[in-house]
């Protein structure tokens, strides 16, 4: 076995656990927050902040890299770790939520997925094997099943076509994939159907995958419907294998992922908002271009202790952006994902202290407050 | 004084020379390369980036520092240094270069200059008084007297008239200014014209001032002019006192400058082509974002000490910059920056060990060749 997965410790009022998860690049602490490196880079930043800021293993998107660089580029350069300078642990996306997120751009068929690119055009086309190959030429430690990601909302016959397929294609997965060097995490699907959701862990656990995501949430659906749906799919998957919900970033679906027993989060949203000119506080969002910010000569997070929080101040961040300065970007960017991470820690932290539930609610309290 | 400038050694077969500048924010030495920190930051970079290429002194814009966030709020912070967060010493021009670029947009008269806002149309006007009252509250070490920079080509009538009135107005800065941490340079002019030139020294150093700029090269006549007028500009000005060659940045113009008698210097030009996805090498510009890096493993300067050489391949920055990463042109600004810092600490080795004239035409050869 390529990585091994160790629970070490779990909350006796909760779901929540905590777990090492050991890869060829190394061992890190679960629950984790995986950065999102789509194109070859954790937008704005060094390998070296990222792990400055607490970043142990980060996600690379499969469809990007295959359109630009090219995974042949990546697998001459040594391996996606190599080419980006990343040290750590990297998972690759199967590019399947990418091709489907394309909308008339893409068809569908049993045998795969033809579509064009959003860069040039071009006509592509991506099977289970064929994005196990490209996942192999990147060389990530953890690469994902191909699946059928359904939209939300969706009729039930086509949830359960999607379903149907993701477990096709995650046994052709398994039979292309042979690079040992690397885990294969098989993908459960099935919408918000109780049933399909079931039948699906049923199908996909049984194929003996080391590890599992957790597909097709965080697609638009209220968060209670995903947290309803993790309470009843979770306590069906395998105690000892990583589960990985992907997509999921906010720091409250953090919070309720663990507390349902979520080992693994991965999502944009952090890094994103920051682009924007939005940040986290202890005291929820905060939109550091308002006008309001221009004297506001405080840090962003007094509470923070980033290397923006340290030496800048919401006022010159606030210039910054509204100057289209990168620094700025770069500053929020920072300190959006320390915020994650750290929250993280925290809650490493709170789960061997036994007292998650007490942390959550407090932290979401003040953070929900304004 | 608030600055003191000491001239510790010359080259005996140039006119270059070593010197050592005092400010209240540290003491740097000559010849200095002064990185453009526009909108209080040198684009994509952090103050402790900027200091690891060799950065010391560094310099801002008054016009943009005017406009965005207004001086007044920088005034608020605790001044330029406080709000960037920049320890070293800082320079900011006096905004004349900028609002005589603005063409159409700007009016001139003999009592100052009336222009419109690149970024939203407002009218606004500075006159000697004004720019020393924004340079007043940005809080520079350095800050430069409003002159009036003639374009080139410029009739004689032009040219005498600007460099009258750069006189007339250099009186003025001296009369308004009375800020006693900071130094007042007076500049320059006179065009391409010789009699201009030697009668704007004259007048221009006889008013005291503790420095003097260069202002009016490097507007789009050929290098050679430029040179030429160096040749029998800089022996006309004080020996003890710092010479500051505006907007000037190559890597050939720093070493022509440096061979007559310049000290400090300050361009746009290596961060800006880095940004553009151009990189200086010992051997020439190289345009890495083009096609034929695309599988090119080898760092940008094979004898390049910076992290980007250290750490990246061309093939890898080449990808950042064709996918709009924000990474490629922080690692193509950080080696540019690092290239000509390097340049100018091996230009001061060189003036020590007393071979600087072969040092000069020994990378010259290497750097033209292509």
């Amino acid at each position: 076995m390529t990585i091994s997965f160790e629970v070490t410790g779990n909350d006796t009022r909760s779901g929540a656990r905590l777990g090492l998860l050991t890869t060829p690049h190394g061992t890190i602490k679960t629950p984790v927050f995986m950065p999102v490196g789509t194109q070859a880079s954790v937008k704005t930043m060094t390998p070296e902040e990222v792990q400055e800021v607490g970043g142990t293993m980060i996600l690379g998107n499969t469809y990007h890299l295959y359109l630009r660089p090219g995974h042949e580029i990546v697998a001459e350069a040594g391996g996606l770790h190599n080419f980006m300078n990343w040290p750590g642990p990297i998972l690759t996306d199967s590019g399947g939520f990418q091709v489907f997120s394309l909308g008339p751009l893409r068809k569908i068929t049993d045998q795969g997925v033809t579509f064009r690119s959003h860069i040039d055009g071009s006509e592509h086309f991506f099977s289970p094997e064929k994005a196990m190959e490209i996942q192999m030429a990147l060389g990530a430690d953890v690469v994902m099943a191909f699946d059928e990601c359904a939209p939300y909302p969706c009729s039930y016959d086509e949830a359960r076509a999607a379903t149907e397929r993701t477990t096709r294609w995650a046994e052709r997965c398994l039979n292309r994939h042979d690079r040992k060097d690397q885990a294969l995490f098989g993908i459960i699907q099935g919408g918000t159907y109780r049933d399909l959701r079931l039948k699906s862990a049923s199908e996909i656990t049984s194929l003996g995958f080391p590890g599992f995501g957790i597909g097709g949430l965080s697609v638009g659906e209220p968060k209670p419907v995903m947290y309803e749906v993790l309470d009843y799919l979770v306590p069906e998957m395998p105690w000892n294998k990583p589960r990985y919900l992907m997509g999921v970033g906010s720091p409250d679906c953090l919070l309720e992922g663990v507390s349902r027993g979520v080992d693994m989060f991965d999502c944009v949203l952090p890094t994103r908002i920051a682009r924007n000119g939005t940040v986290f506080t202890r005291d929820g969002k905060l939109v550091v271009r308002n006008a309001e910010y221009a004297r506001d000569f405080r840090p962003l997070d007094p509470d923070c202790d980033c290397y923006t929080c340290k030496n800048y101040s919401r006022a010159y961040i606030r210039h910054l952006i509204k100057a289209n300065e990168v620094l700025g970007i770069r500053l929020t960017t920072l300190h959006n994902l320390r915020f994650v991470l750290r929250l993280m820690e925290d809650i490493r932290a709170a789960i061997a202290n036994g007292d998650f539930v007490e942390y959550k609610d407090r932290f979401l309290q003040r953070f929900n407050a304004e």
